[in-house]
């Protein structure tokens, strides 16, 4: 059974809205979310919360699109169905909220589900503009706990887990190095060589800053001559300089054909780590001997997903933000380091990032 | 909250008993499991059941030491805890049973559970004895539905599976051979010349059973000359021949020191599927580029148990057995070919293997 | 300028004939070699020798086939041309010769050239039964010095170099298994399920013999299901256990049709070394990322063959024996191990192997 | 014998002055070449001359150090040994030179040889300085024909040329990328920040003009933190933009303690190509599975300048120069590409590269 609404608003409660708590009578509870948006990540999401998380029961899905509303619905026995995202955010049955719609409404929802006291999972970006994203900062901060975690998922995927690790264990000296590696097969029709840094550049900026737990002071993007395969200026390099010095540079190739391909090698004082391409089997046929790359990020980052749902729900039912979840505050700063890179795209210079400072509220590192 | 007694014992339902339904009331429903054994096996169940597994409650747990029957209870907040195991079997609370206890005592508890009416997932092996096997699947097939899952944990390995998924897709043609590579770093000390294949190559020989869907025939066991480093007849090379005539070597070295290592290549007609070690990063330090092997199988295989869990949850819950599951009959096939093996391990030749019809309760396939 | 036949001759030189020593005068010289036989192997020695050995001439090239010789020899600049062995064997510019013409004339040039006092290298085998091959042993015997050398190349190869180094150093423990894979894409039409141990597994006996510095003492023969794009008893594997208790296992498949592969691990006490294919490097294309087998040996072993040579050569020059090189003894070896195996595949039972005892000309060892 | 000073005089010549062509009589020749330095780089040389480079002759050494001088020539009977390269120079055994002798030696050498009508290799860089270079050009220009080949040993290294060739296929699409990696354990004491650039980004500024065949039209180079482990500013990354617009980042970190690792991946439209590390086995032990990295580049690029020294006496017997051989010109782009990177160091600003046009003498492509 869903907890009730009680708890949720009970004073002295640690930072985070402690959910689907242990009830009387060895009533194993479970946190009810509902997901907004029933689209390929969403039903990805819907997918993870029904199947192959502890603790979370899909209550809710959301999507003007009756069509894929109810077929994700249907897909894992979830009664409660809503056109607007509103309704979800609104109905009992809903304790906390994953965004997964159109980029442009995450503000509106975000902060729709903050006004209920919801706790959100907002897909990346966090919003559309830098202003916006502050204006939910702001919100966040107004209220005073930590009610939002940002889809950076690749914090909770096993490599660059495993890469701070390393960091952490000062196992090979200082990090002063990270080369990234973000392949698409082909882009979504309507990416311009501009959204390639908003959209899938952010990814690369969000690991960095987290990965090395240091705020970026300088981003410069170096464009190599297009591929004849894209209608956009694709690759492009970004070059991003941390305030301790260490430098991350990041190849966005998103029209690359051969595969999705995510790769990283932190680079440190004594040695390296790199990330391993996720295939459990290697094949020899056809005079070849290797893996396969899936043709897009759901089978890459599989994992990651599901861990990242699992650490939101278990700090939702402990009341404890998620060590590795990104805040609204790393929104932000994608954000807005993204636009930097915007201008450095335009210019060729390198941009200096000028961040607000980070509230209280959320903690002291980048990490 | 768990789901009353009532439903379990209804009449007309599936297969196998279906747990954790949906309640009245938009109530998400759990299996409540109990696990019999707090030693290393047993606290890694609890740990998935409490943490990682979708629509699991862990319980109770019982063990006769009680600092570990404790410890296990204390880490995940289980209020339940009983020294016997009888008693966790017979505890309202408790609708489904994890049997990670010494081997002696897996056949009286899956007994036990099974005279409650409750499923069972069995730590391997199902029993110590052919005959005692024999027993089981004969109670079983009494009953007349699938009431034990065996914990042949590898069929739900991602690297495994992707291998028996490239034989379903006839990729690659028939399969011809199957080569094995079985490591520990240092076996247990009680471990002995015959116990080798009874609690190691008995992984390899359900494997072989359910990847080629076949069953064997013959089994030879090579021994070459022991490490200096081992106080038994370690390593040993198992050969199965299977009736459609594939053969499958298996190397077993249990006091292999570097690390713990498995590995298979599957060879078919037109190109073979080999498992990849699941390392998610490459270190370079010190003059080396490479991965790190574990020290036992709790990392390598930590998929492979989630996994299985998450697959034996979704079978009670939906009242078909898991698909990839190990049966009562697999439990026996491969105590028997173990016994098998041990003929040969004596004699040095190869003995035929003749195990008991297939009851219809368990299909008509081996995997 | 080659060197007089005079130094040839000369009293009191080392074991094996120095040839191609420094003349007066600052002359450099070089060893005059003829090549018997212009097929493949024989095209392939002749390159080697004209472009790639230092110390090496390419003199002569002999074949019955004319088209075959003279492709050959213009593709070098190479003058003297004869359509019979014996003639190439007697023409003074010949100072030593690689006999790759078929398998059954080995043993009549290889007695040729010793009776012309001519050292040999003779791709494998030496002979096509095992009384000729003891034949030819007991001529050089006779003889008294060393002047066979068997083209078992695969001692120069860097992967089992570096094996072998391994053991030297012993790095890794004691030697206790030799897991080993042959594959072909497809047997040439005349090879039958008997050829196949004697034509292929003959690489692996010694290999096993050579890098475990020990002799086999008993073959089996275990045949997997045949591949149906197979017409012989394709795969088989080849189990050989040595005097000191190690086991090779290996399997021979022919007809594997995704590419040339040879793959080897030697199981130490400690830990093993592996064989990686030698691709220098790696692609990334079509959703796949890894590296490309060739067809058959010629890349696989290109720098075995040329090292191969290089020794061979050097030895002549420096008047003794290349270290790694096989000797007549080893090529009588092989083939009598390799005519265990075909017993064994007969019968389906292991048969011992009782070798003539190793002449003192052929040192202690088998490596 | 070595071919006698008349022929290399001789009118009509093709390019190249043909070297150790087949004398009357059946005498096969070698060209004598002579070395000057007998460090590090210098007996290297000597040595693959020596033992591995068909049809060269070692026949002298020179350096003022007379213990290395005399270490070397020992090694391989050299009876031929000068204090002076000049004495080298005009030593009428020497038929062609290499120059390995400090850096600021080149020049004088090579014009020297020049001079006396020898071909010369000469270790990079070609001279000290950019006027140098293009004096050196020059001299050569005025000659008409090419006589300096510049030791770029990497366009001859198998994972390079395998790159070299995919492009050619155009199995890939065009080039738009090249990722760069160059480090080494620890730098020479006496490198400097800027010294890191000439000293080693210089390998990959010449193979990313030989590789895409371009000229390079701008450098900038991005310093991170320094390693505390290093007393200079390393690591560096220089970015070269081609004139076609494909874009290089290279890594150079000379103090990386882990290993000498050079690596590099090719982006191109529809794939890429990485060289893989040249290691003929993996090697599992203590916990680990992987490769060993040498402790610098002799291990690395050993192939390499076999293929080189041969691709070069080659050229000399031919009389055309060597197809990859980089020339005179290349060695003065280097050069002056170095000092933009320079440059770009000082500044931190992008520079653009401007060089002397290429000679007829040269060709067409930097390739």
């Amino acid at each position: 059974m869903t907890t009730p609404p009680a708890p949720r608003e009970a004073a002295g409660r640690p930072e985070m809205g402690r959910l689907g708590s242990p009830g009387s009578g060895g009533c194993i509870m479970t946190v009810g979310v509902g997901v907004i948006g029933a689209g390929v990540m969403g039903a990805d999401h819907a997918r993870f919360l029904a199947t192959s998380v502890a603790g979370a029961a899909l209550v809710a899905v959301s999507d003007p699109d009756a069509t894929r509303r109810n077929a994700v619905a249907d897909a894992w026995g979830v009664a409660v169905r809503h056109a607007e995202a509103e309704a979800l955010i609104a109905d009992d049955n809903v304790e906390a909220v994953v965004i997964a719609s159109p980029d442009p409404t995450h503000k509106a929802y975000t902060l729709a589900a903050l006004a209920a006291g919801k706790p959100v999972l907002c897909e990346k970006p966090l919003a559309t503009s830098v202003a916006d994203c502050l204006d939910i900062v702001a919100h966040e901060t107004a209220i005073g706990r930590r009610m939002i975690q940002v889809g950076f998922m690749r914090r909770f995927d096993p490599g660059y887990a495993a890469m701070k690790q390393a960091l952490a264990d000062d196992r090979l000296g200082a990090a002063l190095m990270l080369h990234c590696i973000h392949r698409n097969m082909q882009a979504a029709p309507y990416t311009t060589s501009e959204g390639l840094n908003a959209n899938s550049a952010v990814h690369e900026i969000d690991i960095a800053r987290w990965l090395l737990g240091d705020e970026v002071s300088r981003a410069l993007v170096v464009t190599p001559r297009a591929s004849g395969l894209a209608a956009i200026r694709d690759p492009q390099i970004l070059i991003l300089t941390m305030t301790g010095g260490a430098v991350i540079d990041a190849e966005i190739f998103v029209n690359a054909q051969y595969g999705y391909d995510v790769r990283a090698e932190l680079v440190c004082e004594r040695g390296t780590v790199s990330l391993l391409p996720p295939s459990a089997t290697l094949i020899r046929e056809e005079r070849r001997e290797g893996i396969l790359h899936g043709p897009d990020w759901r089978g890459r980052f599989a994992d990651a997903y599901r861990i990242e749902l699992q650490a939101w729900i278990d700090s939702l039912r402990s009341g404890k933000p998620a060590v590795h979840g990104a805040s609204a505050y790393d929104g932000y700063a994608a954000t807005a380091i993204a636009e930097a890179a915007l201008k450095s795209l335009g210019s060729g210079l390198p941009v200096d990032v000028r961040l607000e400072p980070r509230p209280p509220l959320y903690g002291t590192g980048s990490g």
